[in-house]
């Protein structure tokens, strides 16, 4: 089996290394805009050959598209252009948006919407991980408006990549996406510029960030290329959660300023059972 | 030497573990207002004898307050009370209010306020982890209103326990630790409440949360036992910094709002600044 990985980034560079560990693919063809990115990955040996899009489409069996939501919007049309059978699916963090592009195309089929739900907050085909998703969640959106056949092949990829896999809508997707993904780094952005701002005229203060620290603001270290377009296709969840968040913050701003400690003890006995919901993972 | 540890819990046990690991105490006395924690720890060998507190002091060499802040508040006088020679310190997140409490106090000179700045989300004897703290900052605050040779006891306990010394007065500790850990904190049941409150109707949702969304809420499990005393006495700088962090929230909000992505990238770039600040350390 031949693949195409379009973006041969952290998602598209590690897809690649882990489907020809696990024998699903042959020969893995790289198509990126940024022809560092193109040589860096041939250099890494995540992808075999670089060759124009139209070329690489033909010449395999399935495509990957692994860029920026905003890029996958505009670039996904042009694929299914030249698809005679081909499997295309995507890796993005939001979908109703890239449905919308494609809702009338001929080759609408041949496409499935995927999210494969891992990620670090590191970018470029240097992050790619030979041993990433194990074990994460596949999301596969609306697959009753794709080919049967194309996604249950599309089903064995995510299987040989040891995922599991989940089903629902795109809108459904994008409203959970907000919630679990989306406004976790929206609150690390916001975190990291608090300290920053208030912190500038300070050293001493870095020595002293603990454990808890890093954890919360690991994911400010996310690249604006991915994250703005995620953010403006999936704008009106995100805007919804982000409200609620700071209505939620502002709750325990209010038990401090008005020294409401009973109050304070159930805001955080209520997060508190976040816990049996990580664990029933 | 022999060391009193009241508070036989997470950083109590952990920093009892580690000292008889070392070398450096080869008695450990356990004191819990908990009489279910004291016979756990017994059990877990965290400590050799459970004493009443006058006769632990008595006979230590080195007494550990490691218990929440507000009965350390309490306690620490007490303690000081029983001392003829011993030297005391306390390992609680916030410093001014105990140091306003002892000020008075004949035996003053005999306690190092210290801050080793380790955790987790976890609490009590079974939390206790033998490998904890190395490699971590422990803060010794206002160490010139503490009798020279306790000062240098204590910074010899923390580097048994391969830690790193910073030192500041107890004004700069409390503003920086609200910062770097008090609002990672708030952030997080803030974010666990968000995504109660939204999907409490929803099940596939948890079933997606990703590695991004577990690191941002892992706080989120925190003991209110231990964090509303210290939000309590460090309540000023807190609110501080809860403003400050609501003000940065509402700037992504704005953005989403007005459509103004270009911002919105200064923003995120802006974030991505706390990488270099993470690297350094």
């Amino acid at each position: 089996m031949t693949i195409t990985i379009i973006g041969t980034g952290l998602i598209g560079g590690s897809m690649a290394l882990a489907l020809k560990k696990k024998g699903f693919v042959q020969h893995v063809i790289g198509v990126d805009a940024n022809k560092i990115h193109e040589q860096k990955a041939l250099e890494l040996k995540l992808v075999d050959e670089i060759l124009p899009l139209e070329d690489a489409v033909k010449k395999s069996d399935i495509v990957v598209l692994a860029i920026p939501v905003s890029a996958c919007v505009t670039l996904l049309p042009q694929v299914l252009d030249y698809v005679d059978n081909q499997v295309v699916i995507d890796a993005g963090s939001t979908k109703s948006g890239l449905l919308d592009a494609v809702k009338d195309h001929p080759k609408r089929k041949r496409y499935v919407p995927t999210h494969p739900m891992w990620g670090t907050e590191f970018s470029g085909p240097e992050a790619a991980l030979e041993d990433a998703f194990a074990g994460k969640a596949t999301v596969i959106c609306s697959k009753e408006d794709c080919d049967e056949e194309a996604v249950k092949l599309v089903e064995e990829l995510y299987r040989a990549l040891s995922m599991y896999l989940v089903y629902m809508n795109a809108q459904d997707h994008d409203v959970h996406v907000a919630y679990i993904s989306h406004i976790s780094h929206i609150t690390s952005f916001a975190l990291a510029n608090t300290v920053l701002e208030k912190e500038r005229e300070e050293d001493a203060i870095f020595e002293l960030a603990s454990a808890g620290f890093e954890s919360t603001v690991r994911l400010a270290k996310s690249n604006p290329d991915m994250w703005v377009p995620i953010f403006r296709q999936n704008r009106e969840n995100v805007l919804d959660v982000l409200n609620e968040h700071i209505t939620q913050l502002r709750k325990f701003k209010m038990c401090l300023e008005k020294e409401n400690y009973d109050y304070l003890r159930e805001l955080i006995e209520n997060a508190n059972k976040i816990k049996k919901v990580l664990n029933r993972k």
